[in-house]
C-alpha cells in the first residue's frame, strides 16, 4: 500500500524484477493527446540496463506495450496500462542471496516487514521497478510541453568528488545524451567514467548527485500548506532508490548566508513579469511556483550490492560473509537521470491538472 | 487543495495568520487514548512567539482549546478539532507590504495563483500556520510513545557555520531544552546565541540545519515504493516554511565514500536481532525502518522578512525599496525545532497505523 | 478515519453533539468567491432544530462562525473553516441512554468499534453532525450557482405513505419553503404535517423519501469507472443519518420497464444540442452527466429515538425496557431536506473542479 | 481520474473492451496469503460472457494471468497486477455505432466529455471493464474469509416483476450456481429463464434485483461520518454498470413503517454477545457492522443495448434510427451477480484493514 502516486495525475506501478513483468496504469491523463509506444520506449531505452560500458552488463530490451487508453494514437482519457516483460533473468546468481542479507540493501527490511520476500534479484526493491515512473514520466513530459511548453533537464552534477560545471538555465538535453555518463560538462564526464570503470573492476561502488531542472514553469504551481511544489518533488525523488538527500535553490549551501544577501530581490522585466534578479529559491516560493525555473538536486548513495566482500547474516541470523554475485551496476548516477526527470514530470503534471481545476474555474 | 497530510493518521490544517483563530482537525486518532490541552500546550509553547530574547517579540499566548474528539479525558476515535485565536495583530506593520512583495517571501506567489491574498502578517503562509502541525504532532507523540515507546527529538545542529557537537543515539530532550537556541551543545549554543543577537541587530537574518532522532522505531514501518518511509518524511519537512534541503542518514556526505565504505554490514546481536554495525542508512533501507535510529537533517534558510532596506516590486509591477517593519525572527532554527519533531512524528504515527492494519492482518 | 468527503473540494467535519462544538473545513474552494456567514446561516437555519412544530423542541440557535479563509468578504483559497458551538444541552436527558442502547441506533456499534462513546445526546453520530455538511454545501450551492448556473432543490417526495405530486422539472425553492414539511404539493403537505403530528403525540416516529433535483448540469461531469457521478451521490446521501436506500432516475421502477420502454431516445433540439426524449436515465449516462436534469430519491428510515417503550439491553448486556427521554423529530424528512441537497452540492462542485482539470487543461 | 477505490486495500482497473486488454493492480493485499491464477480464473468464469444460453453468444475465455505480487504460490504484500486479453472482437459490429450513439447508453456522454472516445464495443464503458473488479474480489474474497470466516453471497432476486422466495440468512453458493439465472428459488427461476428467452428473441431486453448478503462480518467495521460501510458499499454498487438503485436492510419499503415497528430489538444471547432480534438494519447501524447479517439490494435497469429500433442522433447531431447489431445480453442480471459479490467483497475487505489498524493499535 504505497504504489500510487498523484492526485489528479495518478500513477501505480506494478511488478518485481523477476516475475511476469513490470508496468505503470497512469490514471488522469488528458484525452486526444498523441502518444505512442516509441515515444516512450525513448525515455526507457535511456533507464534501460546494459546501454553502456559503465553500467550493468545485463541485456534487458526492455520493450514496453501499450494496453490500453490509447485509441488511434490518440488518449483516450482513460487509464493508460503499460506492461514491460521481464527477461533474461538469471535467478541463479541470487541463490545465496536469497539466504544472506545484502548489507544496505532492502533485503532485510522486506523480510522483517512481509515476512516473505521475492529474492531474485531484489523483488520490487530493484531499481527495474523504476521502468513504470519512468514510462509514465515520458507521457507527462509530453503533457507539461503540450501545455505549457515545459522542459524537464536532468543531468549528472558529481561523481563522487568530481563536480561537472554546468549551466541549468541553458543546458540541453543534447548536451546530456552526448556521453555516456550524462555529465554535460565534457572535460568533467570523462574522468567520471574513467573512475566508474575503475571501481567497477575493484568490485566497489561510488554514488553522486543529480541536478535536474525545470524551465518555463508557469506562476501558481504548487498546492500549500503541504502539498507545496517542493515537497511533493522532494517526495517523489526521495522515493526513487538509493537516494539519501534532496534539496532545491540554494538548499544546505543556503544556510551559510544572511537574509540580505540569500534573497531573491524582485524587478519588473520588459515584458512586465515580475521576475527575481538571482533564484536562490530554485523557482519556488511558498510552495508556489514563481515562473523561474525550477532547479533541484539529489543525493544518491553509492549502489549497495557490491562484489567485494561484506559482514552480514543469513536469514536465520548466523554471521556470515557475502561478496555478490550478479550484475550491478558500480554507479547509478547515469541511469538515476531519467528517474529523476520522471519524478519531477510526475509532480509538475499532477500540480498542472490541479492548479488548472482549481484556480481558473471561476474565470473560464 | 492541499491541507491534509497522512493517510490513515490524517491531519487538516486551517488559518491565516491574522483572522479568526489558526487549528487542526485530526481524523484517525486510535480511541481511549488519554490526552489533555495542557499536553498539546506544552509542545505549542515551543513554537510561540515572543518565548525568548532571540525570537520574535510578539506576545502570543497561543492558548488551544479542544473543541471536539475528547471526552472525559479520552480521545473518542472521533475527528480531534484543535483552535487557537489569534491574537495581538497589528495589522498596520503590513500596510506597506500589502503593496510590496518581500523578497523570497510567498507574497507574490500566492497573488499570482489565487488573485487574492491576506497581506496582514503572511495570511496561510506565515510559520503561524504550522500551529496546526504542532498540535497534531503532539498527539501523535504520545500515540508514538504509548504504543510503541517511540521518542522524537530535534535540535539546532548548526546556526550558519556554527555547528554543534552532538550524539543523536544519547540526546534528550532536557539537554535540548536546556538553552533557548534548542542546541544541546552548550558550548556552541552559546556562541549560536549571540549570533543571532548580533545578526537582528543588524536587521538581518540567518539559518542552519535542525538535526532530528526518532528512537526505538519498530522495525517495517514504510510503504514502498512511492510511500517509503524517508519519502513521506521529506515530504512532511519540506512542506515547511523556509526549509531548502532534507537528507536522511549519510545523505549528501555519503556520495563521497565508496560503496564497501558506505555500506552498513549486518550482525546478530545479543537478544538475536539482526542489526547494523554503522548507520549511514539513517535508519531506513529500501523505504523500510530497519529499527536502528532514524536520524535526518533539514535546512532552513534564513529568513525572508527583514528590516534591512532590498529591491522589490509594487503590486502593480512598480520597482521600489522596502524595508519590512514588524516583528520578525532574525532565526526560525529555535522555533523549527518543534515543527520539525511534528513532522516526523505525523509521518511516523501514519505509518504505524498503516503498518499494523496491513500485516498483522492476517496472524491476528 | 473517515470524516473527509471529496478530492479537489474537499469538506472535512469534526464535532460531537455534546462539546465544544461543531464545523467543518473546506479545503479547495476557488479563491476570490464572496460569501458571508449570513449566506451559510441561511441553510443552517433550514437544517436547525426547533425550526417548526413538527420537529424537535430542542432551541439551538446554530450560529456559525467562519474562522478563517475569508478575507474582507471574499475566499482566499485557503481553508475555510466553520464552527458552530454547541448550546442548550441537557445531558440529564441522556443518563439513562449512557447505559441502555437506544435500538437501531449507533449507541452500540460505536462502543463496539471504539470501545468509549460520548453518550451525551449520540455523540459523533448525532444528526447534529450535519451542520458541517451543511455549511459546506451553502458554499458548493454558491459556487455551482456562480461557475454554471447549477441549482440544486430537494423536498419531500413523500412521508410514509403519503406522495405528493411534484415535477422536478419546474418546482421552486420557494414551493419547498412555503410549508414546515419542505413538500412542495400544497394539499400532501398539509396531510403530512398532520400525520407527523398525530405520530409525535404518540411517541413514535415516521420515516418517508426526498427527492432531489440538480437543473443546468453542463454535460460531463463525472469520473468512471469508480468515481461516476451516481456512485460519488449515493455514498454522499448513504452517508446522512438514517439513509437506508438511493435510486438515480427511473430506479427500483425502472427495472420493471423492457429495454425499449426504458431507453431515453436521442434528438437534436433547437440550438443543436444533442438531448433525450425522456430521462428515465435521471441525467446520467454511463456515470457522465448528459446535461439533462439530474434526479434522485432518498429513503430516510423512521427516526430509532422514540418515546415509546422498547426492549433492549445495558451496555454490560442486561435485558431491559428503554422509553427514550430527550427532545426527539418525530420524522427527520424536512429537516433532511438540505442535508440531501447539501450532499449533491459538494458531490457535483467536487466533479466540477475535477472535470475543469482534467478536460480543459489541453485547449486552455 | 476515478479508476482507483478503497484506501487500504486499494484497486486499480484499467483497459477497454476493445485493445490490448483489461485488468487490474491490487495494492495492499496482506502479504503471504495463498492465491492462484486458476481461484480468479473462477470467479471470472461466473462474468464470463458465453457462459450459457441466456447470455450473450460472444465467445471470450477471459484467462487471467497474474502478473506480480505473487511468488512461489504466496501474496507478496506488493501491487498485484492481473491482465486478461481481449480476444474475439468483431469491431464490424459496431461500425454503425461509431457514428450513432446507443439511446441511455455512455456513448454520447464519453464523446461529451473526453472529445474521442472507443467507439469498438462500448471501450471503458463495457462491462468489460468489471473483469478487473471480479478479479480484485476473488481475492478480496479470499482475504475475508481466512481473516474473519466472512462468505459474501449474491444472488438473483428479482428479474422484471418475476421475484424469487429466498432466506438470505441460509442461501449457499451451490444453490445460486444451480441454475444459469443465478436464482436460487429453483421454479421461480424457471420462469425468469424462460422470459429472458423470450424477451431476448424479441430483440428487447429486461432488468431487476440482485440481493447480496455478507454473513460472519464482525462488529466494528465502517468509518463514520463518510466512509461508514453502507455509504462506501452504495458508492460501489452504483458504479457498476446499468445499477440504478441501492438499498440496505429494510430499504425504500422501511419507509412505511413506524419507529416502534422498524427498530430492531436488542437481546444478549446464550454466548453473551449483544443481538438484534430483527434485522431491518442490514446488519449496519450508525454506518459500522453490529455483527448481524448485511443484507443488501441493487436495481439493474434493462440493457441499452437492443436490436429493436430506436430514435438517436448521429455523432454530428443528425436525427437517424438505429437497430444495434452485436450480440448483447438480453439480461444483465445473471452476470451482474459475480460484480456486486465483487464490489461488496472489495469494500469489506478495504474495511476490515482500516479498522484492524486504527482500533487495535493501542492493544496489539
Amino acid at each position: 500500500m504505497g504504489n500510487t502516486f498523484g492526485q489528479l495525475f495518478r500513477v501505480t506501478t506494478f511488478g518485481e524484477s523477476h516475475g511476469g513483468g513490470v508496468g505503470v496504469v497512469i490514471d488522469g491523463c488528458p484525452p486526444r493527446l498523441e502518444i505512442s509506444a516509441a515515444e516512450i520506449q525513448q525515455e526507457l531505452d535511456r533507464r534501460r540496463p546494459g546501454q553502456s560500458k559503465i553500467t550493468t552488463p545485463r541485456k534487458e530490451a526492455d520493450t514496453c506495450e501499450i494496453l490500453s487508453g490509447v485509441f488511434e494514437g490518440k488518449t483516450l482519457g482513460t487509464p493508460i496500462a503499460i506492461l514491460v516483460r521481464n527477461k533474461d533473468t538469471r535467478p541463479q546468481d541470487y541463490d545465496e542471496m536469497a539466504q544472506k542479507y545484502r548489507p544496505s540493501h532492502a533485503d532485510a527490511t522486506y523480510d522483517a516487514k512481509y515476512g516473505i520476500r521475492n529474492w531474485q534479484g531484489g523483488g520490487r526493491s530493484s531499481a527495474r521497478e523504476t521502468i513504470g515512473r519512468v514510462a509514465a514520466g515520458a507521457i507527462a513530459k509530453k503533457i507539461l510541453f503540450a501545455v505549457a511548453g515545459i522542459e524537464i533537464i536532468g543531468y549528472v552534477k558529481r561523481i563522487k568528488d568530481l563536480e561537472g560545471v554546468i549551466d541549468p538555465n541553458t543546458v540541453t538535453t543534447a548536451q546530456v545524451e552526448s556521453n555516456i555518463v550524462r555529465c554535460p560538462d565534457a572535460e568533467c564526464a570523462e574522468r567520471m567514467i574513467e573512475h566508474i570503470e575503475q571501481i567497477g573492476r575493484q568490485g566497489d561502488s561510488i554514488g553522486g548527485v543529480v541536478e535536474c531542472v525545470a524551465r518555463n514553469v508557469p506562476k501558481g504551481l504548487g498546492e500549500p500548506v503541504f502539498d507545496k511544489l517542493e515537497a511533493d518533488i522532494a517526495k517523489g525523488v526521495m522515493s526513487l532508490p538509493a537516494s539519501k538527500g534532496f534539496e532545491i535553490g540554494s538548499g544546505f549551501a543556503g544556510t551559510l548566508l544572511t537574509g540580505s544577501k540569500h534573497n531573491d530581490e524582485f524587478y519588473t522585466d520588459e515584458r512586465g513579469e515580475v521576475r527575481t534578479l538571482t533564484n536562490r529559491s530554485g523557482g519556488i516560493q511558498g510552495g508556489i511556483s514563481n515562473g523561474e525555473n525550477i532547479i533541484l538536486r539529489v543525493a544518491f548513495k553509492p549502489t549497495a550490492t557490491i562484489r567485494k566482500e561484506q559482514r552480514t547474516v543469513t536469514r536465520e541470523g548466523e554471521d556470515t560473509l557475502l561478496a555478490a554475485k550478479g550484475r550491478h551496476d558500480p554507479c547509478v548516477l547515469p541511469r538515476a537521470v531519467p528517474m529523476v526527470e520522471a519524478m519531477v514530470a510526475l509532480v509538475l503534471c499532477d500540480h498542472l491538472l490541479r492548479h488548472q481545476g482549481q484556480c481558473k474555474v471561476l474565470t473560464n
